[in-house]
C-alpha cells in the first residue's frame, strides 16, 4: 500500500520565482474553477498544479476522478464531499420520501432498493478543513450551505501514483464540463468557449482543462445495452451531449440526509448529535484496500485551538501530516496552516524533504527566498489569492505586514520537515558555539547572541528597533 | 526490500491506441522469440516491453538475466523454469547416472560432487501459470514436454528496480544469441542475420535484441585463469564464438530429475506423488535476501476453478497480485486472466493505479477505450495474438464477439484496482441517487435503473435487445 | 519513513566507460574540495556526483547541507563530524572554560547557557569509516588530528529524496565558499577565481560549485531584526561578504570536549574510556523523526578484522548496508571496501540492483567491464585516485597487479546484491550440470570443472599458469 513519490527531474535552476494568480477560469452554471499555469517554471519544477474552486449554494460539482492525488483546503463555506472507493460497501442509507416514485422494472427488481437508497460514506466539511483525495477515486461535492464554498487544491502531478505524464487530467463521469466558459484569469475576462480557445492558445495544456464526460466517448448502442436505457437517454443524459451547465451544476432539489458535521478526533461541540446510521453488515464484500473504506480523509487545521506552534506575539501553525491524518502516507503529501500576527516574522527555514506551495488566504507579507548560490530568487510582498511555489531546500523568510498574514502551505512529502536558522529550534543552536565563532569569525559574545538570542520557537515577535547589546 | 515504481514521465497524450502484433522475430535452433515495438507511443507511455517466446520440445532457453522485472504467462505447453538467486543454497540434488564420467581433476577435487549434482530449486510450469522473475536474476527454461511451449511476457522497463534507461536489456550467460535469425514480424519474413540488419534498421532498438553472451566481452586469458580451462574451450564454448544455435537451443540429452508438477497452494491432483528431495541442511549460508530463496514464483490463473469473479452467462476473471503471490509486491506487477463468454460485456472500468497490457489469448472482442477528454482513442476488434496497452485511468469496455474472448492482462502495480461504471460494483451504485439524478438530469426512475439495473458484478450477460422499461 | 529511489531515465547506452579523475578543484584556506565531472555519460547515467575533500589539521568545513544524500568514506586522517537533525535535542554539553567571556545581554538571558554550551551529538571518525548523511541535514567537520583528512564521497543526485533536478547543490550556512579558488583538476592548475571562471566554462555546472552562503541572499535589515545583531555584523560575519577563506577554514582555537573515538557496535579497544556525557532528559521535545536523533551514522569497513569475505591468498571485502547500518535503508545507498592481494582476481560479477561507483584507494588493477551486447566497454588499468562508474547489471572482472589493489565502492541501493560468474558462489554453480553442458556445448568433465573448479568464494587466488587438466 505504500506509494512513493517520483519527481520529474526537470530543470529547477531558475533565476527568479513569481507569486502567481490563476491563469485560467472556467465558469459553470453554479460555480467557477480557476487553474494556475502549470507550465510555469516553478510549477514544472515542483510537478504540481493548483486549482481554486468556487461553488455557489446548491451547486454540485459533477463526479470526477483525476490521475493525481489531491489535497483540498476549505477556505470558506460548508458542504458535503462524496467519495467512491472501489470495493467499499455502501454504508449510508437514506429513506426515500416517495417510494412510489420507483415504478416498473426497478421496483420489480426486488425489495432491497425500494424504500431506501444506499451509497458510500459522505463527509461534511467546513472552513479550515484539509481533504485528502487519492488518485483515480471518484469524488463529487455539494454546497448545502448558505454561502459560496471556496477551496484551494494541490494536485500532485509528479506523484508516484500517477504513472502517466506530468499533465493533470480530470475524468468527469457526467455532464459536459467542456461547456464551461473559459476566460483567462488575472482580471482579464475574455469570455470564449473553451473548445475554440484551446486551438488558439498553446500556452494552455489541453489535458488539464474541462472536457466531455468519459461516457461520451463510448458507442451509444453498447451503453444502451449496458445500462438498459434507450439511446436517446444515453445521448442526452448519460453522455450529456446537450448539457450546457459546465462542471458545477445547480441542484436545488438535492437532499442528502446526513449526519451533522462530524468532528471525529477533533474537538467536540457540546450537544452535538450524531445521526450517522452505518450499516456494518454490508451484503457486499470489501475490496482489497479495505482500509480505505473507513479511513479518515479530513483534518481541520484552521481552528486556533489545535495549533501545533503558538506564540502570543508571533502567531500559530497547524499541520496535517501522516502522523495526524494517516491516509497522507499514501498520498505522500502534507499541509500546514499558518498565521503571522502584525509584523511578526517566521524564522528563516528550509523544507528538508519537500517542495512547498504557499497560498495566501488573508493579509500580506514580505517573503524572501534564497537558493543554494546565496542568491535571492524572490523578494516581494504577496497578497491574498497568490501562490508562491518554493523548491525543496530553498530558504524562506516571511515577515507579515501590519495587517498580518495567513497562508496554507501544501508540501510534497507526507512528513515534511522544516529546518530553521533562528529561534529556539534553530540549526545554529544545535552547533557548538566554537563552530559558530569560527564559521562566522565572531566573538564568543556575538556567537552566543546568535545562538541563544531568540527564545521563541518558530514565529518571532516583531522587535521595534535593533537594540544594541551591552 | 520494498521497491517502488518509477514511471517515465513521457508524453501519454495520444490521439489513438493501436492493437499491435510483434515487430521483431528472432529464430533460434529450437524456438522463436518475438518482440513488440517498444518505441510505439503506448509502450513508451507505459514503459513496458512485450515478448512472446515459443520453445520447441527439448528446447532450452539459454541462461540470461534482464535489467527489468518480468511476468511470464504460459499460454501453452509444459516445462521447467530454473532461477538463480544470489546467496541462495543449492537445495536440489540429482544423482549422476554415470559417476565414472567424472574423471581427473574434477574427481580429485573431493568427494562432494562425485556422485550427485546440486543446484538451486527449479520449478515446473504448465498452461495458465504466471511466473514472476525479478530483475537481474538469472533464469533458464527447458521444454521437457511433448508440445511447443508458448509464453507471453511483460518486461517492466519503467520499474523502479531498473536504474538504467528505459531500454530492455537481456544479458545472456552462454551461447551466441546474436546468431538468431531476425525477421520482422507481422507476417513478413525477411530472414537476415541480426547483426547486419541492426545497422540498417533504426526503428529497432539495439539494446533489446539478442546479442553475444556477456562472457564474450572478457579477455580469454583472464577467463582461462578464472575457469581453469584452455583458451580454445573459452573461445568456442564459454564465449560461444562459433555457436550458431541462437538463444534457444536443442538439448535432447538434458535430463532433469525433478519433482512432479507442484501445485503448492493450488488445487491438488489426487494421487499426485511428491518426489521432491530438499536438502535443508545446506553447507552454504543463505544470502541477505534469504526470503527470496523459498519464495513462491508461480501462480495458476488459468483454471476456471480458481476464478475470483464468475458469472454463468458472463465469464470469469482470475487475478495474481501481491495478496496471492507475495513476490509481486517486490516486482510491483500483477496479472489477470479473463474469459468473456459469447457476446458478454465486461462492465466499463478504469484501472485506478496502473497501466494495463492486454494480450488476447483466444477469440475476438470489440474494445473501446476513452481518455479524459471524453474522446474515444480505440474502437476496434482485437484478435488472438494482439496486444492493446491501456494507459492508467483510461476507461475500457470489452464486448466479446459470438466466438467469445479470452485475454491475459498485465498491470504495472502489484495491487491494481479497477473502478467500474456499471454492474453491482459500479461507482454509480455508490453515489446517492439524488446526485445521479442531478448529474445526469434524470428522473428518479431512470437514475434508479442506472444505479440498480444490473445485478451482475463485473461480467455482464448479453442482453438480446434493448428492452423498453415499463 | 521509507524512501525509494528514482533513477533518471537517461541514456545508458554508451560505447565506452572511462576511469576518471577530478575535473574541478576548489582551494580554500584550510583544505581542498575536488569534484568529478557529473556531466560525463557514466555519472549522468548513474545520477551521481563524486567529491574528494582534503581537510588540513585545524581545518573546519563550514556548515552546509545538500539536496542529496551522501556517503562519505574516510581514506585518511581523524576528525569530528557534526550533524544537525531538525527536532533533535542538544544532548551534548561542554563546560565553558571562561564563563566570564559571556557578558552583557547574553548573560542576562538566563543562567541556562552561562556556564555550559549545549549542542547536538557529534561523532569522531577515523580511516575506514563510512559516514551516512541524509539530504537536507546540516553537517560540519573539523580536523582535530595531526595529519590531513582525505575523504571521498558519493552524492546521490538521482535519489528519490531529492525532488529537485539532477544537479548536486550545496547550501552553505556560513562564510563565503565562492571565495575558494577554482582550478581544473587532472594536474593542470589554472588558478582563477570561480566566479569569473564559471562564465567561461560551460562544461561546469553552476549548481554544483561553491557559492555564497545562503544568509547572504537575505535583506540585512531583516536579519538584523531576527538575530539582534547590527547590520555591519550581519554583512561581515553572518553573510560573510568579505570572507575570503573559502569553504574550509582554519580554526586553530576550536576546542571540542568530546568523548573518545567511539567504537559503538564495533570492536572494543581494551582500556578505552568512555567519556560521553549524554543528557537524556532534554528540556526540548524530539521532532517527528525521533529515530534519527540517536541513529548510528558511521560504520568502519576499513579494518581487516571485520571483513565479510576473506581469502588468505585472494583478499577481503567489508560491506556497509542497511543490515549493518540501518540508516542506509533511508538513504538507499551502501558501500563496500575491498582489498585484492597481488595478482588476485575478483570473480566476474554484476550488481543485481544498483549502479556502483568504484574509487581506487591504493594500488592498481586491470578492470574489464562488459555490457549486455557482450561488448567490452572498459578494459584498462586503474590506479589510486581514479573513479570507475559501473552501470547496473554490467559485468566486471578485477585483477590486481603485482602491487595489489584496494578500493571503495559506493552503490545506489541499500542492499546491493552481487551475482557472480565464478567461485563457490557462482551462478553457474547453482545451475544443473546438464544445463551447463548443453548451454556451453561441453563435456560433463568440462562442465564440472566450470561448476566446481574454484572453491574460493569471491576473491580468487592467482593461478601461476593455466594447468591442463588430466
Amino acid at each position: 500500500m505504500q506509494q512513493h513519490r517520483v519527481r520529474a527531474k526537470t530543470d529547477c535552476s531558475f533565476q527568479r520565482l513569481n507569486a502567481q494568480e490563476p491563469a485560467y477560469r472556467f465558469e459553470a452554471e453554479a460555480g467557477v474553477t480557476e487553474m494556475w499555469d502549470d507550465n510555469s517554471q516553478e510549477f514544472q519544477c515542483a510537478g504540481v498544479q493548483a486549482i481554486r474552486r468556487t461553488i455557489e449554494p446548491q451547486g454540485l460539482v459533477l463526479p470526477y476522478y483525476t490521475n493525481t492525488p489531491k489535497l483540498i483546503y476549505v477556505i470558506q463555506g460548508r458542504g458535503v464531499l462524496g467519495t467512491v472507493f472501489p470495493g467499499c460497501a455502501e454504508t449510508y442509507e437514506t429513506e426515500l420520501r416517495n417510494p412510489q416514485e420507483l415504478r416498473g422494472s426497478d421496483r420489480r427488481r426486488g425489495g432491497e432498493q425500494s424504500s431506501v437508497d444506499r451509497h458510500q460514506k459522505v463527509r461534511r466539511f467546513s472552513p479550515g478543513d484539509v481533504l485528502a483525495v487519492p488518485a483515480g477515486v471518484t469524488i463529487w461535492a455539494y454546497n448545502d450551505g448558505k454561502e459560496p464554498i471556496v477551496t484551494i487544491s494541490l494536485a500532485d502531478n509528479g506523484n508516484d501514483i500517477n504513472q502517466l505524464d506530468l499533465n493533470h487530467r480530470n475524468f468527469f463521469l457526467a455532464g459536459n464540463p467542456s461547456s464551461s466558459r473559459l476566460s483567462s484569469g488575472q482580471g482579464r475576462r475574455q469570455e470564449q468557449h473553451f473548445q475554440s480557445r484551446r486551438q488558439q492558445q498553446h500556452g494552455f495544456r489541453g489535458q488539464s482543462g474541462e472536457h466531455n464526460n468519459i461516457l461520451n466517448g463510448f458507442d451509444e448502442e453498447i451503453l444502451s445495452e449496458i445500462y438498459n436505457l434507450d439511446t436517446e437517454t444515453i445521448r442526452n443524459n448519460i453522455q450529456g451531449q446537450n448539457d450546457d451547465r459546465g462542471s458545477i451544476v445547480f441542484a436545488p432539489s438535492l437532499e442528502l440526509m446526513l449526519p451533522e458535521y462530524d468532528e471525529e478526533e477533533q474537538y467536540q461541540r457540546p450537544g452535538q448529535r450524531m445521526q450517522r446510521r452505518e450499516r456494518s453488515q454490508s451484503g457486499r464484500p470489501n475490496g482489497l484496500e479495505e482500509t480505505f473504506c473507513t479511513m479518515k480523509l479530513r483534518q481541520n487545521i484552521g481552528h486556533s485551538i489545535r495549533a501545533d506552534v503558538y506564540s502570543p506575539r508571533g502567531g500559530r501553525i497547524s499541520t496535517a501530516n501522516s502522523q495526524t491524518l494517516p491516509i497522507l502516507s499514501y498520498l505522500q503529501l502534507s499541509a500546514e496552516k499558518g498565521v503571522l500576527y502584525d509584523n511578526a516574522i517566521m524564522a528563516p527555514y528550509w523544507v528538508v524533504n519537500a517542495h512547498a506551495m504557499i497560498y495566501v488566504t488573508r493579509g500580506r507579507a514580505r517573503i524572501q527566498v534564497v537558493g543554494n548560490r546565496g542568491e535571492c530568487v524572490f523578494d516581494d510582498e504577496v497578497r491574498e489569492g497568490q501562490i508562491l511555489v518554493v523548491p525543496q531546500n530553498f530558504v524562506v523568510i516571511k515577515k507579515a505586514t501590519n495587517e498580518g498574514f495567513e497562508w496554507v502551505s501544501f508540501k510534497t512529502n507526507d512528513n515534511a520537515m522544516n529546518s530553521q536558522l533562528a529561534g529556539r529550534l534553530s540549526t545554529l543552536k544545535s552547533m557548538p558555539i566554537e563552530v559558530l565563532m569560527n564559521s562566522y569569525q565572531m566573538s564568543r559574545e556575538d556567537a552566543s547572541s546568535l545562538k541563544y538570542g531568540r527564545q521563541e520557537a518558530t514565529l518571532l515577535s516583531p522587535s521595534t528597533t535593533y537594540s544594541s547589546r551591552g
